[in-house]
């Protein structure tokens, strides 16, 4: 298909200093939970966004010293000669492609608690460290050494960046992770020296640390400066009207500035709190105070919304984490004329989860995100069949679709069958809750795909039974019946069913389906604690129920953390009037009351309670499973080679684990994995030379 | 010095199947936050144990196989041959001193949330994970095939230990860590096949994996079995009195029993909550139901009391994690008959940190710890000096005392000044607050050490001024001046101070020195999260006042989670009625009264508080060190070589740190550190080889 000519400018070149890059489309630095130690791992899932036409695809954050470091968080390292190796693989594999490779070189200075290196952190002033978890650490004040320092190793660090093949290195001030600033930001800069009090003295290291590095490497390298354009507390932080004067004051001395919110759950909001764009009123007016092209993101998936940013002169180029994380083709889709087929992030968050939990990057809707080389998944291709065996895939929720979908891509012939009148499965309730309509589009674009393709059949209102299966003769069967919400307390933090007597109870499937209390004052207890209980407590709230959420957790949605949403929800709750009762059970409920137990103490409680939404745990659908289990001796003559169990029926998990389940069995289909063997490549640590005995050289009993 | 031979005991051979301990020091499986990313520096870890005279030292749990891994937790894995180097380099360096290597393996089981290698946890039954972070991620039952499958690869690991070149292997059942815990516990457990119900029934996995193992490695390692003797939940879990029906009932199929408590936090408690040899009556018994050898823990640091396990038929092996780390050499002090010498558990859990936060352990007592070979830091020795220079220690705190003590032991001259009477620093007074009496320990071992030394000579009420330092003709002088508590709100949540206007005032140091509220009701604000505004909070409660704990954190001292005590510590102020009012900041105080704000929301209200407790950030007391810069050029004259700044003074942070940071500085003496170059040793990820176009392979484009 030809492309629009209205998206030709999506595919202008646009220089960066001494480099050019093909088109606008900008894979801006994001974390993904491999870094230093899963760098091929790494470097093939940055060469996939290569392959997909990014004209710049930039690493996450590389620590450029170990006087900076934020371990737990697993990114890479400019440390040494010993990290160029591994830096310069993750930029030839983006050379592959021809895009341009970007190394986001970082000092998070204060934000650092340096639990790894046990350096001293260091900052503008004498105060506790900036970070996630409150770590009993205090930065120290630099003096002008440290700052003499801190340019020295950022010109080390951009001398290795370039030894190792980047086109572009970048300082970073941004989202309170690069150090600079904190010293941009007046709460944090009290200093009464040369760095501190004016505006252009706050704005004084990034000049110097932009001047060292361009003078290193200017001649040949591009170099970025991230900013963030707002802090979003207001007055007492960095605020739009500063960070424009900063651009000002800077203006020509980056030859390209990445413009970001502060801190990064402002910056990387969910589907869940904003639409898409929603940067646009921050970085608007930005790029008339400087001739150097600008490049900002708002989780861009639609190609006319990128040509607007351009044409109406709000940014130069399209840049994109999370987009491209779901749709590393989008460029590719676009140039060919085929946005139809772009997989459009549902700002979910998932993605973030992998960096918080130092496991690797995941995504909702692209499940071979982090198993590139892992695995051999591409987000696009698929190896061809290997028969021509036909399967019947029941269920059509996340994981049968997924499966359907990408064992039809190989070719096998399919048919999906589906209970209901719709596919989409648990999807096609929850898109429907407060603020996850974008999540619907993981069904879409799975339902978009497969609806043309002529060796996949798709059956309605299809509620088989074991016989069905058994008639049919397809000789693989995947079962992808889902799960349902528990009817008991039973979850994570209380393995027994409390009594619940004489009140109405609800699960979620309940409620989904339509179903309400009759009482006014409800109790929703969430031992779930990722974010159902909070979406149902909001979708009550807003129908006039006076509602209290419980948790044994210490607050709302509490998993919601590893999404950046947590606070925000808790918020959005709060402000909802929505009671939060935290640390507590729910012992026990009678007619009208509820016991809570105190996690801590076991002291007990009661309140008022007229109906009780359990939000805990869930149970596998596995009727149909088991009922063919016991037929298992009539499969051989019914022709039925494989049972296959996947997604929430195999356990219940995530959407972004049904749909990754469903993935898994389309990749290893006419395969027979070995369980013993590792299912997965890995790099280990390289051991050094080790001599034991110059390692106990103090000891001198030897 | 001879030792007691009443410890002679200690010293028995110990029989473990086909192996041979040289004595009853048992260094049982500890976290480290090294594991597969910093091997050399784990193996030299352990190797300085067994130098210290441990007959047996373990390795941390060691994951067997994906489908069981707890990341972001990072410990040792054997998932495959890649392993084999990394795990055979720990065991090589442990027999470098004749101990026994331990391999813990370990298959987690439905405490494995799987977020690397995304592999379905495996459990009893279709429940949710039972991980640390509630994490949205479900276990399914276990059928007959996967409890094959698990076996298998106990013994594939197993046989890989033996080809590493351990000498015991593990069957791990303790801690709700180890999987096979889940079938032993009712409440997970629900089956109804021959894996449930009966405790035989449940205790069969274990039986079958034990069995596996001595099968495949029998014949050549020692089998031993972790296992929980009380989950400490009652009936519901597993406990006391079903832990012994299953130790009788394999009593003789191990050849080692190893006693735990679950979970983790009851295992592990801190000194706050209990005492030395606190597990004795969990453990007491259980000897006299097997005839093999039994280990066990307790925090010992004391001879005496291991003598009287061993006499009194509680124990075989005397257990340690905590003590071996504080004092790798606490079994040659013994033999030594040097009991004066042993560096004493303080029992804070800052080892728990490292494994917590995915850094490298530490501990308070021994600085080396972690750095024996990124560092070549050794607990005992350290090189000696390498001139005649003389060095003046201001302060007489955790850093002073530590940096005094090993110049003393590499054998410069050293001169201590403290301005006090006393000796401690901080600890003086911390020592004296609720639960932190043992805390004491890291002055009393250093005055212990440096008392004798004739190269070092100690100065109390020594309050100097710059002009003394310029006429006392010392070339080197540390200042080890310590930190004082800030008079504000400004920390970590807050960076302006709030007015607090009419009302009283109290910093912890103002409290530790002896001051009192006038009123009764207090508010303690903690935006510091580690113990003090807890431990401040408990000792103001049992003095009587009545007493609100606000705090921006969630939860009281929640920092303390990564120690392990969050939990305890909010049990026990609750039940000490201290009001906990968490995710608020202190906005304001008035005469009588102080307006809190949500964290989350903003909205104000407002509390009866007669004086306000401070417990925010700390400054550095620098006074000194500034007054000494201002005659800079005088110091020539004076014969000032060098001026460092270290501890509390330089950065704020925990004893640890400051204890580190006088380590450091006499490690780096007479040594000229390259700011440029990288402090420490590291190894990183080995690249794989790399086809990029074997990767890129699905791709139809090349």
């Amino acid at each position: 298909m030809a492309r629009d000519p209205r998206y030709d400018i999506l595919f202008d070149q646009v220089r960066i200093g001494p480099v050019v890059a093909k088109n606008r489309f900008f894979q801006v630095p994001h974390c993904n939970g491999m870094g230093y130690r899963d760098p091929s791992a790494l470097a093939t899932m940055r060469a996939v966004k290569a392959q997909g036409g990014w004209g710049v695809v930039c690493s996450e954050q590389a620590e450029i010293h170990p006087s900076a470091e934020i371990c737990p968080f697993i990114e890479l390292r400019v440390w040494s000669e010993q990290d160029v190796p591994m830096l310069a693989r993750v930029a030839d594999s983006i050379h592959q492609y021809d895009s341009l490779a970007g190394l986001q070189l970082c000092h998070n200075g204060m934000n650092a608690p340096n639990l790894y290196s046990r350096e001293i952190p260091m900052g503008p002033a004498d105060l506790p460290v900036f970070s996630v978890f409150n770590d009993p650490v205090q930065a120290r004040a630099m003096d002008k050494q440290d700052i003499r320092n801190l340019r020295r190793w950022h010109r080390d660090a951009a001398l290795r960046a370039k030894r190792a093949g980047y086109d572009i290195v970048y300082v970073y001030a941004g989202k309170l992770f690069g150090g600079p600033m904190f010293f941009l930001s007046r709460r944090f800069n009290q200093r009464t020296d040369e760095y501190g009090g004016c505006l252009e003295n706050r704005a004084r290291l990034l000049k110097e640390l932009i001047e060292e590095v361009k003078d290193a490497v200017g001649d040949s390298l591009g170099v970025a400066c991230r900013i963030s354009v707002d802090e979003m507390i207001g007055e007492e932080g960095f605020h739009a009207a500063e960070a424009r004067d900063v651009i000002s004051h800077l203006a020509e001395l980056p030859d390209l500035w990445d413009l970001t919110l502060s801190s990064w759950d402002n910056d990387s909001q969910t589907s869940r709190f904003v639409g898409e764009g929603y940067q646009e009123p921050y970085v608007r007016g930005v790029k008339q105070l400087t001739t150097k092209p600008v490049v900002g993101v708002g989780r861009f998936t639609s190609p006319d919304l990128m040509v607007r940013m351009v044409k109406q002169g709000v940014l130069d180029c399209i840049g994109a984490a999370r987009p491209s994380i779901a749709d590393p083709f989008i460029p590719e889709k676009i140039r060919e004329g085929r946005i139809e087929e772009i997989r459009e992030c549902i700002g979910c968050n998932i993605c973030v989860s992998g960096d918080h939990t130092s496991s690797i990057i995941r995504c909702t809707q692209n499940p071979a995100m982090g198993e590139e080389w892992r695995r051999g998944w591409h987000p696009e291709y698929i190896r061809a069949k290997e028969s021509d065996a036909r399967v019947l895939v029941v269920g059509g929720g996340p994981a049968g679709l997924e499966a359907a979908m990408m064992l039809g891509r190989r070719g096998y012939e399919v048919a999906l069958a589906e209970r209901g009148r719709e596919l989409g499965g648990r999807l096609i309730h929850e898109r429907r809750l407060p603020g996850l309509s974008a999540w619907g589009r993981v069904a879409d674009y799975r339902i978009g795909q497969i609806t043309p393709m002529t060796n996949l059949e798709t059956f309605f209102e299809s509620d088989l039974s074991a016989e069905d299966l058994l008639s049919f003769g397809f000789a693989h069967i995947v079962l992808a019946t889902g799960s349902s919400w528990r009817r008991d307390t039973v979850a994570r933090n209380m393995l027994h069913a409390a009594p619940l007597e004489g009140v109405e109870c609800f699960t979620p499937d309940d409620l989904m389906a339509g179903a309400r209390p009759k009482a006014k004052q409800v109790l929703l207890y969430d031992d779930d604690h990722y974010y159902m209980g909070g979406v149902l407590a909001e979708l009550l709230a807003q129908e006039g129920y006076e509602v209290t959420l419980v948790t044994p957790a210490a607050g709302a949605s509490a998993w919601t953390f590893n999404t950046m949403e947590q606070h925000k929800i808790q918020a959005r709750l709060l402000e909802q009037n929505i009671i939060i009762r935290a640390n507590r059970t729910l012992a026990r409920a009678q007619a009208g009351h509820a016991t809570l137990a105190c996690t801590f103490t076991g002291r007990e409680e009661t309140i008022e309670a007229g109906a009780v939404i359990l939000v805990t745990a869930r149970l596998p659908l596995l009727g149909l499973a088991k009922a063919l289990r016991t037929r298992e001796a009539d499969w051989a003559d019914a022709g039925i080679k494989s049972v296959t169990v996947i997604g929430d029926a195999l356990a219940p998990g995530t959407i972004a684990a049904a749909v990754w389940s469903g993935r898994r069995y389309a990749e290893e289909f006419d395969t027979t994995p070995d369980p013993d063997a590792l299912p997965f490549r890995r790099e280990v640590a390289a051991l050094l030379p080790f001599d034991f005995s110059a390692v106990m050289a103090h000891n001198p009993q030897r």
